[in-house]
């Protein structure tokens, strides 16, 4: 068994929390076997949106399935 | 146009989301045109203060205006 | 007078805030004079817990007491 | 919508903005909604060449489309 | 042509080359063009396994082949 | 005499060696004795304009004058 | 449950896999719950000893128990 | 009460201590509420001066006044 | 022999030395077989303090002796 | 056979790129075996020059010709 | 007595010790007074040889001898 | 004109200052044209010297010279 790692970024008009939550959701929608989420980076979009949009880069790392 | 960086440091006694928050408004009371920030660092201060103090250490990315 | 760090990694199934929470209660259970704690890393624990669990790897100071 | 990041490495014999646009010409190939690009590192390539090359490894950031 | 990275950790009972190893054939099994890889990190888990396994994260680098 | 470090953000359509000179042109419309620019980081932007825009971050490093 | 970390140096003359358990080792003598640990840095000490010594610094992340 | 950061470069003939001082003293003399200082980078410039200059790059951590 | 690193923090009215050494004295109290130290970080406290006080962050390593 | 890896800061009154192949020209001059350039930093001097001079701080890797 | 540091790649077919070991071999050679190793890197050669090849970069340190 | 750096661990049994100008004199023995020195770490030996020794290991900067 081998572990692959992608980078999202989620994103949430509400917290911090919210937008790791957002990338960690979206990643188990599409991927099999999730073990853990690193955080890397943290930031605010304020001038291209309407309310400031909290914004979470993560390190997703989950288990490579036969084939991919 | 040229962005400018600077750092500030917000607090709060409830929690890291509204420390950055802290730094943010007090960014846009004083400065036009905040187009986002990013979390540098995340502490919490404890003996020099009654209650925890969360603090956030964030940098501030805005446009230069005329003259600045 | 001389400070001393230590590492301490809090958990929490609510947020990164208790996380980080966790892990100063835990310090001041033990240790006189915490001053202040730094946020060294976040992540979030998934496959081998029954509901998310976010971590917050923390930095410790407090004053090193007489014989410590 | 959530963003995704990919690490590509261009290449050009011209320069290192070329090298750079090579890494995004090809991730426009394949992707749809590229939003922008971090440089990580560049280098030049020598003794496996006939003319040296110039190599940018890039971050590319990208939205996540349906069943990515 | 353009090269693009991936993150992979391998696993051995035995040592850190076998780990690395071990997410090298991983990398070969789905991807043509390997021609590098660089050694992020190094760690061992113990608790959760019966015996020490030496875990190995890489960055795999490999030519992007048409229509990836 | 004291230097002072400031970070701006420069941008062009043409070149990164535009945007850096695109930063320091804008330090020297308001600053005097700026000594020398550093660079910190190289990007492109794509979603938001209609050709790429080339950016770079850098410190500018400058003497402080009188009251300032 | 709260872990802590310490850093450790174990000592090998055969192999840097060895100085690595040499620490492991030393730590389970007087640590219950050790969970993982994560390598930070390898050398080889060479002027001060007969034969080289491989050298592995480690990190090592166990369970706080009642009282620590 | 909200903290900025700058970033100065202190200079002395005699010692990193002093040059360290210089930056504190010039900041003191335009900042009120001054806090804290971290010392980033120690260096000596030798070819453009006639004796050694010691030099120290500090961050300045003050607290902003009112229309600051 | 295994090593151990700690971290401290000495501090002086006087210079960084002296806040190294400090540290190293604090260490040597309480600890057989100190062989080193590296200095991590350099800083100055201002607000809370009657003189600027020099503080030195370092980490210190020593031998680890039985049953610790 | 076994790589060195030496630094050089090469300059320029045109260009960044130009600035590369200057330390990577004067490598070549004296060191057989140059195989591959990392580029570590990029700056400008401005004050004690006529016009902005681009200057590259490079690692060059060469092989250790026998006797070297 | 001052010492030197200079970087160099060992490699070898069978293990990363071995590859470190290379490097080591091959400092003694030429130089008197190797004192310690340090590894910043380590990584496998893949598309141009014929058998996956261990690297491992290494600082080595050594006391500077008369008109060195 | 081309830069090369080179490094160097000067020590003393007085202050880091004078660790630090050990490195640059032994530097200005063989090298002609020294022209910065930027300072990478601070440390003190304890275990194999009488007293303790600081130890300066600095980046010397310092013009190519022909035929070097």
């Amino acid at each position: 068994m081998v572990f692959k790692k992608i980078t999202l970024i989620g994103r949430s008009n509400e917290s911090f929390d919210a937008a790791v939550d957002d990338a960690i959701d979206r990643a188990e929608e599409t991927l099999a076997g999730v073990h853990w989420v690193e955080v890397d980076e943290l930031g605010v979009e304020i001038a291209s949106v309407d309310t400031r949009e909290y914004q979470a880069e993560v390190t997703v790392a989950f288990e490579l399935q036969q084939g991919e």
